[in-house]
């Protein structure tokens, strides 16, 4: 358990029932990039050992701690985007993954410029809650021909499964912080 | 002129016409996190006189530079959202701007709660082009009762006009890098 994380969440989250967790006075909406830059730092201590030489991450609350955590690591940071832009060539990655928050199916683009063969790729992300994102990710990462090495957020939710969803891939997961149960308006972390 | 990101220009920018250049491979769907925050302390000292207490930006592309510039300047970023997430108050600041790169308007939206009367805001973004999105950003401000101080982009067009645009606000208006020209296939560095 990453404390400086912990006990941000415990004094300023906002829990608003459905298992959803508000911390956008520090990472969502407004962030602080002091605390982020200090996740990103214990992120990367976590992941240094397996060799990552690319961060993956999904736009838009990825960016920032996978911004953080591949500064520490020096490799580069690649966010999938939701929208093709028209910098993107033609061909690209997609792969589609349903979105808690929007109650939709959304697209997950990579350009294959940026996701290539041979790259170790550790996927970053803020929550890690059902997995359905990270899983997204994956797909995008074994389409390139990279090898996952690893899978990091700040946040996981243990009680949405997406740790259990994401074993069978057998590379280590990690969180900074850990929460166990949302019930009743209350946020009970995992025991340390 | 910031020489790093002035090469990184010159050796991997794409000019794809129309006035767009392309900046994938370092800024805007993958990101060179060490660029990135030499950015973002080149900013930050650009603009420490004026006093930030916050850094204002837009999704998706401003993220990065614009939390490099605030942890350098030890303030909170805000990164205004497209859609209004679950999270967000009923109640919000919101503005349009057009897209140049989408083609249409775009929302820009953001809580009263992290953008209150009193801030000394500092906007940040990755491009200013014709100012637009800076503008809408201005408005926000502006409707919070906030006092913008400043304006900064990693790259500017000059040929786009938005230092104009912003003139009569009357405040600073950096830019790491400013290109004049992408007739003709070229990319055209102002003098130094």
């Amino acid at each position: 358990m990453f404390e400086p994380l912990k006990k941000r969440i415990a004094e300023e989250g906002q829990n608003l029932g459905d298992g959803i967790l508000k911390v956008d006075p520090f990472i969502n909406h407004q962030v602080d990039p002091i605390l982020m830059d200090a996740c990103g730092q214990a992120l990367a201590d976590l992941f240094r050992a397996v060799h990552p030489t690319k961060v993956l991450t999904a736009e838009i609350s990825g960016i920032a701690p996978a911004l953080m955590t591949a500064k520490y690591l020096d490799v580069p940071v690649v966010y999938a985007r939701k929208h093709k832009p028209v910098t993107m060539p033609d061909t690209v990655y997609l792969t589609v993954a349903p979105s808690h928050t929007k109650g939709r199916m959304v697209e997950l683009i990579v350009s294959p410029e940026y996701l290539a063969n041979g790259e170790r790729v550790l996927i970053i992300d803020d929550f890690l809650a059902s997995g359905a994102t990270i899983a997204g990710l994956v797909r995008l990462a074994q389409t390139a021909g990279a090898t996952l090495v690893g899978i990091g957020a700040l946040i996981e939710k243990t009680f949405e499964g997406g740790r259990d969803l994401l074993s069978y891939l057998d590379v280590p997961v990690e969180a900074l912080v850990k929460i166990d149960s949302l019930d009743d308006g209350q946020i009970i972390f995992a025991e340390a």
